[in-house]
């Protein structure tokens, strides 16, 4: 009987999450204050994160303890399985043996409560009493809902009224959780109210829930704001899948030639990679992949530059790929993927060459998610099914070459309530998308005038 | 730090299933021939099922070997943690330990799968290229589509139409794993087009999706028909539940006190307890208990009888306990449960004593997923809401008996595609609901003249 799985038992967790800032060849460019265009201090961030998560969103240090009360929690489902797909591998035949760290068993069924759960403990070990956030396909919005039950903290998520509508189950699961869900814009907020007062049918868009969530965190008592990616706190939460990764692969005796994961603000990817960009830097030969969708192609076509973080231009500058923040991205069901700026520690370490990124069209990664249904029984996400087709792709790649290869990539999440996208592909009614060049120039435009990187 | 999980690593797994018509007591009463009254032999079930599993159906040796084929689908995700539910714990304030059995992260997301991938094999060793089957609220259905798709048969889903329009997801899962899935009454069986020809608008039963899945079975060439519960070979393959719960167990040296599962035509509870039953009837002081519906009270009201399987007497007569055939269960949510009769194996030991069986209200059920949910995480299907309603009424009485207790229960699925239950009842708009006794008498005048056990 072959093994399919590696297991870590409960005392084996990883005790801290690594900071990946304490290893960079050369340092994260700082987020900028639009107005003065100067570095943004601790101060500046405080009336919306509490400040043990500045903390850690500018620390240097390598390793940072993970509180004993958020081991608990992620006791619930973590450690997660490092698994072999060895069923997928037979159907590609090709000379690759391919582990994925199976990050879809999570009570909220994705990666996302890695760092939902880290964040309502230190907001309440701060006071706070409430969080709000927005939510675009609902994936964040319903594991802070989770996580703010977990620590008794109030939860308002503000999702785009589209996805709202489209996507009930996931309104549904916040609701299970006791949090509220407003379809955004809403008349809740003075951000809301604008946007209805000119458009009363506006089906809403991240960047007008971001402004909400923001205001209606300023304007509660006590209450602050959280956001489910991006930022350099969320990674470092995320990096707890990698850390297992490496522990799981030692036990075996295997390290991975290949490390891949979807990219849509950079958290899930972010998470499996950073420990191995460290083993990277350190001189060990490992490639690492980033796969995003040809309709969003934030790092394989996007300029690097200093952009907003959202529509309303609330955030401050921050140093990434982006696809302008005006970017209006094509509806594709990769709703965790239509993001149009990444990470800035993603960003920075693919243009200092660390990380690679390629981009795969939306019919091949369905077309790869239902060849893994089909032979692995799981159901990826939409999402999940990008770094399945960079999975395909790079076999496919191995096999050109005659190379033996060891794949590892980040299952980040499951497809159940996601059903009606694959119902969409398997009926035909996706087509292909790219972004156009027009596009491109339209980014370019957004960011003229901006400071450069 | 606490442990939260006891795994067991894949060298660990189970090879055998058990057989509990090896233990009992008094032997099972055989199922009867509707036309003779006489015992019905393996070539009355010949049409229908594949030799090797109808021995598996009628053996009476202990330990059947777990096919290596089947144990390298198993891998994919089982052995399953056995969880300690010390948050639930916490809430409820109880002088409880709380274990469970975490069936929910399957492929198909329950228990089903643990005998689908079996069933499946057994027909292909058997030169079977295809199966029928019916499905209520579509758990079973996308569990045997899974398996039949990893064993490349075709595979045919009838689903009572009114869960198939109310649970589209369901029907998706089903296409993604490659199943065609017919609402069912539907024009491609002769049963089907007789129930349309006098109801055009008929919204389907289980009893005729059993008739149209039997009739498509026997009419297509290689084809049989598969059943997801009830029958022996189903509940020898959920063995493996409760077999893996006491290795683990017996690694962290604790025996439960009691054992519970919910109950609908048995086999996720059989899966559970029949290897503790066992243990009782070698003496072990074990108490179990199946968990299911006011609404179809089978176990707790209903008469311990021979009656048909389905509405339409295609079956033959059971020794259970039952509503009557013509039982039409009332629309509760927990789709699962509403079965008219018992698996002849539970009803045995329900009958012998050796099981209790407690039945709860909707709305006690939905209180107790929700507290579970707000507490572990995890939301669980609306039938696996019968059996935490169960734990926590265990805990209350261990409360007021100020007794310490150790409880196992299997936690049978997840309810990520049933979130429009949770809705309705957050939303109040479910509402209590009791069989009335004129349902009794009804039940007992379906059984009349039928063979008494």
């Amino acid at each position: 009987m072959k093994t399919m799985k590696v297991l870590l038992e409960d005392h084996e967790i990883p005790r801290q999450w690594y900071n990946i800032q304490a290893d960079l060849p050369t340092p994260l460019r700082p987020p900028l204050h639009p107005a003065t265009g100067k570095p943004v201090g601790p101060e500046d961030l405080a009336p919306i994160f509490p400040m043990n998560l500045i903390e850690q969103e500018v620390s240097t240090e390598r390793w940072i303890d993970i509180p004993e009360e958020v081991l608990e929690k992620y006791l619930i489902w973590r450690p997660t399985p490092l698994c072999r797909a060895r069923n997928f591998e037979k159907l590609l035949d090709a000379p690759v043996k391919i582990y994925y760290k199976m990050e879809g068993n999570s009570p909220a069924g994705s990666h996302k409560p890695n760092t939902a759960i880290p964040q309502a403990y230190y907001n309440k070990v701060a006071g706070v009493k409430h969080l709000s956030t927005e939510t675009g396909a609902g994936q964040w919005g319903s594991a802070l809902s989770m996580a703010c039950q977990m620590f008794g903290l109030g939860c308002r998520v503000f999702m785009v009224k589209v996805s709202y509508e489209q996507k009930p189950y996931r309104r549904m699961m916040m609701n299970v959780w006791g949090a509220e869900c407003i379809p955004s814009p809403s008349n809740l907020t003075q951000a809301g109210r604008n946007v209805l007062a000119e458009h009363p049918d506006s089906p809403g868009s991240l960047g007008i829930a971001i402004s909400e969530a923001i205001e209606d965190a300023i304007a509660h008592p006590n209450a602050k704001y959280s956001l489910g990616s991006v930022l350099n706190h969320v990674m470092l939460h995320q990096t707890i899948i990698g850390l297992e990764a490496q522990k799981q692969m030692a036990k075996i005796g295997v390290y991975p030639d290949v490390v891949m994961g979807c990219a849509g603000g950079g958290s899930n990817f972010a998470g499996i990679s950073l420990p191995y960009v460290r083993d990277k830097i350190h001189g060990k030969d490992v490639k690492i992949v980033g796969a995003e969708p040809t309709s969003c192609p934030t790092l394989t076509r996007g300029p690097f530059a200093y952009d907003f973080g959202d529509l309303a231009k609330m955030t401050p500058l921050l140093p990434m790929y982006t696809l302008g923040h005006d970017y209006v991205p094509a509806p594709i069901h990769a709703g965790g993927l239509r993001y149009h700026g990444m990470a800035p520690i993603v960003s920075h370490l693919v243009k200092e060459n660390l990380v690679e990124a390629r981009a795969y069209h939306q019919l091949d990664t369905f077309e790869a998610g239902v060849m893994w249904a089909r032979s692995e029984g799981f159901i990826p996400a939409p999402e999940t099914d990008h770094v399945i087709a960079a999975v395909v792709d790079e076999a496919r790649r191995a096999k050109e070459e005659g190379k033996e290869k060891v794949i590892l990539f980040n299952w980040s999440g499951h497809g159940m309530v996601d059903l009606a996208s694959y119902d969409a592909y398997l009926t035909g009614k996706l087509l292909p998308y790219e972004l156009p060049d027009e596009e491109i120039a339209r980014a370019l435009r957004a960011i003229e005038g901006f400071p450069k990187p």
